[in-house]
């Protein structure tokens, strides 16, 4: 049986539900980041009261600090972070690209420098796998091979063609029947590549499909249109999830282009900037008017920063660096990207999407045509 | 009606309750410090889940950032913080002394700069009534002049002489009758001057006393020496708050003296440096050793982090500087003083308070004897 269920489609939006051996999830989806095993100050319970069901967290960060025994021996990863919902592990092919040393990338996989002390490492497909299996996530990315907007079409070709390759091999390495495995479309911006990529991947039938390297500071126009390239060639059954999408705005148009899953450090991110994502758009805190302002960061909402406190309070929290300001932020934020999605996910379900987010864009004070 | 009703006493150990406009606390308590109107990181319901009944703020900090003015506007200072229960706000004569850069101190009052942006302010024994007033606290603390241990005998008689003024000044300018006021005994470690202090303002008949001046780096054996003798002169029938108190072997020497009131930054800073307060004594999650102990930090302990998370867990998020950690930690460490306060309770109803307060320190891995 797939693990997926789609259930309702709006034009290119689509609602449906992802099984995973630590509960449901009805898409779309944004999924809060715990790179390290914690969302940036909050605890499981305040999580879960947000809406959200899956939450991510990275291969490569865990397997350096605490490192997959621990991890193992705590029971897995639910059991060391104490998180009843599903888990994404992000294989760590982006991390060891951006963050570590990189010795090198071959068709073998990344050789690496721990980027907290120097120590070498290898990362194959099926060592990424193994990891990841050990961490007990219920969704494993693949190993790719990193070629983001900005690189030459052969760089990208032959990031392209390696992580199909990588694929493969991951998929036969697979042991553990609870751990769904994503597939990772590359291709950086070249519409034909991305368009191959998808084909090829979805011809290896996972039961699901990322689209990555995007969202790293091209033009947004460029990242929407290889979106629905990838979106075309993959197959309707299977879901599909954006890497590192983000703002309410995105989240939109993604969500308009047939995207059910999403993942970004933006809203707590954004919390440790004092900015709080509204209905109305992002106020950011260290603004003087907030000081006297007693209303709640966003009236509509029901989370617990915005039942209990003012504006006013929180910038003051900010202004006194106390720790209770990003703490209370984060949490509306991803309150408020939780409730988005499950607003969108209503919509299509009602056959209103495109007129209901028309609403949302212009209260967000977006312009409406960028969706 | 005396706003406190001495309930029993064990040896010199002390049951009472004391009311406030926003509830009874039942004594001896410790009293969370949130300084600047938030508890480092830590939400009212997390706080009265730990049975903290009173917390700190300070009305220097508040006077300075955000200002009365904003906190009246706000509906007072339990609106603003979103705490229903007690506020204890000191009158700052510490901070100004610790924190401010001191134009001079007269019989007027403290002529300060702020620590903050350099601005030159007075603080009278009225206007810090007034101020408190208007920050609508349940206590009130006096100025006091202040002359902690170490400084000369005729330095610390001019203190305390100038304080017993002082608070004279501070009774004839309140106005509100929902506020405690509670005197404060200086005299630095002079016996003769702290008896005399205490005596002199017992006669002024203030709803409780606190004993300043203490724990600020003098033996621990002339804090208590000093404590005693204050108690001595003080009526049995009014609480007694020793300020800046603390680890839990200090509260229960203090708690052994008579005193019914405590509050200390002790558990929270504790936390930011990774430090557990347990029944077996206080534990450094940097330590190599809690990276692979999955039991909780103290077994019996029944607060949120001990019943959801693990030592290894917690040390893990502090080597990957998650600020999940610090924030799991305080909570932990304020229930473990909360209810460490509760139990010596129950054993002063109980009339075992030595026995049970001999085995805790025991456990504690303390000397019984330095109770």
């Amino acid at each position: 049986m797939s693990a997926f269920t789609l259930e309702a489609t709006d034009g290119g939006a689509r609602a449906g539900t992802l099984r995973t051996a630590h509960g449901d999830a009805q898409t779309p989806i944004f999924m809060p980041v715990g790179t390290q095993g914690s969302i940036k100050g909050l605890t499981p319970d305040e999580l879960l009261g947000s809406g959200a069901r899956i939450v991510l967290a990275n291969a490569y960060h865990l397997y350096l600090r605490p490192g997959a025994d621990v991890i193992e021996r705590a029971g897995g990863l639910h059991a060391f972070m104490s998180w009843p919902g599903a888990i994404l592990t992000d294989s760590g092919g982006f991390q060891v690209f951006s963050l570590a040393t990189l010795g090198s990338v071959d068709d073998e996989g990344y050789h690496f420098a721990s980027h907290l002390d120097g120590t070498r490492h290898t990362f194959t497909p099926e060592s990424v796998v193994q990891l990841q299996e050990r961490l007990g996530s219920d969704i494993a990315m693949v190993l790719d091979d990193v070629a983001p907007a900005g690189v030459d079409e052969a760089r990208a070709r032959e990031a392209a063609d390696r992580t199909l390759r990588w694929a493969a091999r991951a998929k036969r390495a697979r042991t553990r029947a609870d751990q769904l495995t994503f597939a990772i479309v590359q291709g950086s911006t070249y519409e034909s590549l991305r368009g191959e990529n998808a084909l090829a991947l979805a011809a290896l039938d996972f039961p699901g499909y990322a689209i990555g390297g995007l969202w790293v500071g091209e033009a947004k126009s460029r990242s929407l249109e290889m979106v629905e390239i990838a979106g075309a060639a993959l197959p309707a059954g299977k879901p599909r999830y954006v890497m590192g999408v983000g703002t309410p705005e995105d989240l939109l148009a993604c969500i308009g282009r047939g995207v059910d899953m999403f993942d970004c450090v933006y809203p707590t991110r954004c919390a440790r900037h004092a900015l709080a994502l509204t209905a109305t758009g992002r106020l950011n805190l260290r603004n003087a008017r907030f000081t006297t302002d007693f209303g709640p960061l966003d009236p509509a909402c029901a989370c617990p920063t915005c039942t209990r406190f003012s504006r006013a309070y929180l910038a003051h929290c900010f202004r006194a660096n106390e720790a209770l300001a990003p703490r209370l932020v984060s949490l509306h934020n991803i309150w408020m990207l939780e409730q988005l999605s499950a607003a969108a996910r209503a919509a299509i379900l009602e056959g209103r999407f495109l007129s209901w987010r028309t609403g949302v864009l212009e209260s967000l004070g977006a312009k409406p045509t960028e969706g």
